[in-house]
């Protein structure tokens, strides 16, 4: 066990769970036997489930668990419902230190608020945020925050930078990667108080690990010239989302402009383009800034994307992320 | 010329003006004789282009201006240049009641700016804002503000949702348009005080001209659900540029992904699908609150997007947009 990555799941949250994160574990252990898995949730479906699963079987333990919390609960009702909870039990294997990381496709809410209560931040961070991977012309973006802080001082937003960069770093061994701040406009005056304070903050770091790119217009996230991109939580939930129900709409609008003839002529080419923007490939955000890694499954993604956000899970372990970020911010203390 | 719809266009701002701006006056004349045209420019270019055009010479006059304000000044140095730029001449034709309404495809900032100096605002409107047509499922959303105000207060926030469904119904004729707000979320308790409050103001004014939706998240801004969108400045600037990136990021992607063959095969498919994404239909923003209208076209669009502002310009007058705004102020007035 000793070299293994050991990730705790939570199996009944999300859509068609637990089937698709049985399959979806299954999935990515034919890619990689490095990791094992702590799948907390209601037994007797469970190994049903795994039975039929000689490789899952193999390679994890199952923890009963009497209780879920359902996608649609508030935060607070999820939080109260607690402790016999698939997901509690997921987040507490990381306060115990049996697990390295948590999965759970389940209530994003319900996850910000059980971490918070369960995990201590990260010495110096104040707000823990989410982060995703953005598709870009070359690779992946990191965006943060995705929505866990609606209101950000400069504080909040140079840590956001910070952890963002060691995230980056984490996933895809870049020394330095470039930074941006999402704003209305490039030039230095653009935007609110918060973005001036914050450009300032970033542009004298001295000892910094990431290259200050300045600011970043919505058009240009997915131009591959910057690496992290850092935001309020309310600006970068909307530019997700944004984002999200653009992509639906143009290839909604494709699907209903060809007729069957050309859908059968073209298909390769259009299979090519569908993987190129399968959204399972960015499958996995994750909360930053906390004592372990916890990382959060879209709850509507499917085996494949499930297994994508796994091997997600592996990376940030392997990559040593909690050590990266704990670096960057004692490479800036002096500044400060 | 009683009851021709007066347009007031600045020549010289934008790409490949003043040629774009003549063939653009000339194909909206194609279509529709009501509009006659006050061109603001350089007499010499601007004779040179309109000489090979009959039907723009029979239906404008041209205003000769001595400067012009550049694409990427600095808001107030273009100011500052003021007076003799083909811009400001412009927008002073609505201070002399000489037009009904201007158009420029020149520097937003600068617009802003002069616009500002030159025209009060409605009485009861502290702030102007910048609307736009954002396509969904159905026709088209107006969304606003996408980059005037970068802070708002309930009170602008709840001033927007007035003009904006003006500026629908002048446009569509719908007599009670859908207004939502852009959120994070669609619970009451979701996002900043200052959408709480735009909420709350918004759900109990009483005799108000528009059906109050609620919130609405991002990724459901194009399926056609609402008319009118309304978001601060900041907000609605990064979503709006974001959903730019996103739709080319895709139909770059889409482009690289079908070979010759196919493109050559699925030609028609491949149009129709252009023709419905095609964004120089949706071309036109327009400057909402100030006592005459003002509409900007996209800098980068060609003729034809100009065109389609000469359109929205013609609508708008028609539809007595500043008649509509005042009468939705004073039937919320009691309220307040």
């Amino acid at each position: 066990m000793k070299d293994r990555v050991k990730i705790a799941v939570d199996a009944m949250g999300g859509e068609d769970s637990p089937q698709k994160i049985i399959e979806g574990i299954e999935i990515s252990l034919k890619l990689n036997k490095e990791n094992f898995f702590y799948i907390y949730g209601d037994e007797l479906i469970l190994n049903k489930e795994i039975k039929k699963r000689l490789l899952v079987s193999q390679n994890s333990e199952i923890i009963n668990t009497t209780e879920k919390i359902l996608d649609d609960e508030s935060p607070l009702t999820a939080a109260k419902k607690g402790k016999n909870t698939s997901m509690w039990k997921t987040i507490e294997s990381l306060k115990m230190k049996k697990a390295d990381i948590s999965l759970s496709a389940g209530n994003t809410g319900a996850m910000l608020v059980i971490s918070r209560l369960l995990l201590n931040t990260i010495e110096g961070i104040d707000k823990p945020a989410l982060a995703g991977l953005w598709p870009n012309k070359n690779n992946m973006n990191v965006v943060l925050d995705l929505g866990a802080n609606i209101e950000c001082s400069e504080k909040n937003l140079s840590d956001f930078a910070l952890m963002g960069s060691a995230f980056f770093t984490s996933l895809f061994k870049n020394e330095k990667p470039k930074i941006a701040l999402l704003n209305v406009g490039l030039e230095e005056n653009k935007g609110n108080d918060v973005l001036k304070k914050t450009y300032t903050l970033l542009k004298d770091y001295k000892d910094k690990n990431f290259i200050f790119s300045g600011y970043i217009e919505g058009n240009h996230i997915m131009d591959g010239n910057v690496d992290v991109i850092i935001t309020d939580g309310f600006t970068g939930n909307v530019a997700l989302k944004t984002a999200e129900g653009t992509a639906n709409f143009i290839t909604k609008k494709l699907k209903e402009s060809l007729n069957k003839i050309s859908i059968l002529l073209s298909y390769n080419s259009l299979k090519r383009f569908k993987d190129k923007l399968d959204p399972r490939k960015y499958n996995g955000a994750i909360f930053l800034g906390l004592e372990s890694p916890l990382v959060k499954s879209h709850g509507s993604t499917d085996a494949i994307g499930f297994a994508h956000s796994i091997n997600v899970c592996n990376k940030i372990v392997k990559g040593n992320l909690i050590e990266k970020i704990k670096s960057n911010l004692i490479s800036v203390d002096h500044n400060i």
